[in-house]
């Protein structure tokens, strides 16, 4: 059986409109880009909106042309006879506003200047990128989304569907995500932030595209990398191996998981724009999702539709107990809620690495919606 | 009561030797900063090492002047009354070698040139500090230590006396320590690194004294600090607090713990040296107990003095997880070891933090020997 969803194509959807931030700023025309895989049903009801993380893109599932190295970033998740059933449903994924891959962002043209927007480009918070994805919806001709779910920032996204347009989803599934982002997670996001900002070439922002600070981005997305990881998984994977190619006791030699940050931070250079990682990275920092409520029980008490959670024994970014710490209190509220703890080796990665652990718990609840 | 040791002087002891180094370099003369407090017995007996961690020093207690704004790091330990009993006990205290700090290390002068060694330097592991501190132990007349007590890197010291002096040491102590640094560990210490490379002021090591390449070395800092804390003692500290003085939706606005992290960063600059931390950091990730041995079995075969060992539960550089592999084994052989797990918010800097929690053990330990 063929179970990928094939070849597929990032669409952009325009809106004339702007959006209202939470900062109090506008931001406007927008453009969202995004894919769909399968088909939308008569009644319009069978519609899952994936939400990414980070750095993710609007490319979940599929791929782009035949000779493409990867697929999408939820490939095993997305396609005929997976977990998201593209016979059944019919699945959205979009790029969120702030980011680099389609969507309206820092590198896209300010329209007040005709330049592009680098610093100029508003903060925005989740909740913003929310909203404008409720604009896609719309367009869609979507009312109900059947579910919303997604890993990390996407599970922050989907919580902020469930509490703010109660009437537009029918389900939320957040996994790996968090309530608010923990001090710890700030802490680690300042160091990737300052790395940036240590490097000459980044210029308050204003670097060339084709001369990125790339010695500073690579460093901070090794900070990144770090935090998605955890020591059981570098032990898997690493161990104390020492690089083949340098010696134990010259100065610069390094261990392969040396070797593996540098790689895979510098690849990470030509793939993404700085400016936007650090408009994202202040997004997750910012996270509350009792922001402009009085308190946790009030903003949860927003939430009706039933919930799935899933966290990771070995996350230590945003570690069970944040997910716990909401489910606690949803279930105070008496609210539909499902919470699975999911042992796990890989970290704050497990959602993308092990989603044969959590599949079975997600094929019940969508089953049952 | 007045439990301070008063005033103390750091001293220097020169030996006229060379050490040859686990790498097969050989390095000296050299010279070894120490302190010493209370006094040494007839026959002795009653020696107590202290071992400092990364960044410390010889001054672990008293101060160096009556207007000396903060005494010796672990000043809440050595006194008269308090558990390292200067009544009772000779405290001695010595830098490491590859430090900054009175010790031979980066910024020493290397006699074969007449300039400082900077990278020329050899790599140095733990258990060529502890040769080196062994010149010195002998040096002050003392056979037999009766303790050598140490957290963090001090930790790996006291281990590494147990094992390769088992004559000339009566216990050992080691405090938040491991058998082998990790991979997450090593992977902290390469970003750190990594901060110092990126900075130009840096020039492999050949930065002017007066100018060290201040921002990365600054945010290396950063990397361990992060380590060093936990998220509850962050959620402690900080909680999610956003910084006075900033604009939650500027682009530079800061919450409380990046300002904490930029301060502390660069307020270390000014006190220590940028090789010297490095040289350290490589001695860190090189650890591993069972160097030169066929197994951790086989290396802790060699230890015949009583242990006592502390882990903290919020630790997550070193976790209590990496001293129970050494503890179990030692249980294994049916050595005399004793271990004790603290439940401490403070994570690895618990044994500077919250000494209260382990000295009464530590105070048993002693008074038994």
């Amino acid at each position: 059986m063929n179970d990928s969803i094939g070849i597929v194509k990032t669409e952009q959807a325009h809106f004339d409109t702007e959006l209202r931030l939470e900062s109090g700023r506008r931001l406007g025309p927008l453009t969202i880009a995004y894919e769909c895989y399968g088909k939308l049903n008569v009644d319009r009801s069978n519609a899952i909106l994936v939400a990414h993380a980070w750095t993710g893109d609007a490319h979940a599932a599929g791929r782009h042309h035949e000779d493409d190295r990867r697929p999408g970033w939820w490939d095993n998740m997305i396609g005929p006879g997976k977990v998201f059933d593209t016979r059944r449903y019919f699945v959205i994924s979009s790029n969120v506003i702030g980011s680099c891959k389609g969507s309206t962002g820092p590198t896209s043209l300010n329209p007040a200047t005709g330049r592009a927007y680098r610093l100029n480009f508003p903060v925005v918070m989740v909740r913003d990128m929310v909203r404008a994805q409720k604009l896609l919806i719309d367009h869609l001709q979507i009312d109900k989304l059947l579910a919303v779910v997604g890993g990390s920032m996407g599970a922050m996204q989907a919580l902020e569907w469930g509490i703010h347009f109660p009437d537009h989803v029918r389900a939320i599934v957040p996994i790996a995500g968090t309530g608010r982002t923990s001090p710890m997670s700030i802490a680690l996001n300042a160091l990737a932030r300052q790395a940036i900002y240590n490097d000459p070439l980044w210029k308050k922002g204003n670097y060339r595209p084709e001369h990125p600070p790339a010695d500073g981005f690579a460093l901070a997305r090794a900070v990144g990398h770090i935090s998605f990881l955890s020591d059981t998984s570098m032990h898997l994977k690493f161990a104390r191996r020492f690089s083949r190619m340098d010696g134990m006791f010259d100065f610069f030699g390094r261990f392969e998981v040396e070797r593996y940050l540098d790689y895979n931070g510098s690849s990470f250079v030509d793939r993404f724009d700085t400016n936007s990682f650090l408009y994202l990275a202040k997004a997750l920092d910012l996270y509350d999702v009792a922001w402009r409520f009085d308190s946790l029980e009030e903003a949860l008490s927003q939430l009706v539709c039933p919930s799935l959670w899933f966290a990771f024994s070995s996350d230590w970014l945003y570690p069970p107990s944040q997910t716990e710490e909401v489910v606690e209190e949803l279930q105070r509220q008496k609210k539909p809620v499902d919470y699975q703890l999911i042992e796990s080796d890989y970290g704050h990665d497990s959602f993308l690495v092990e989603p044969e652990k959590f599949i079975p718990h997600l094929k019940r609840f969508l089953d049952q919606l």
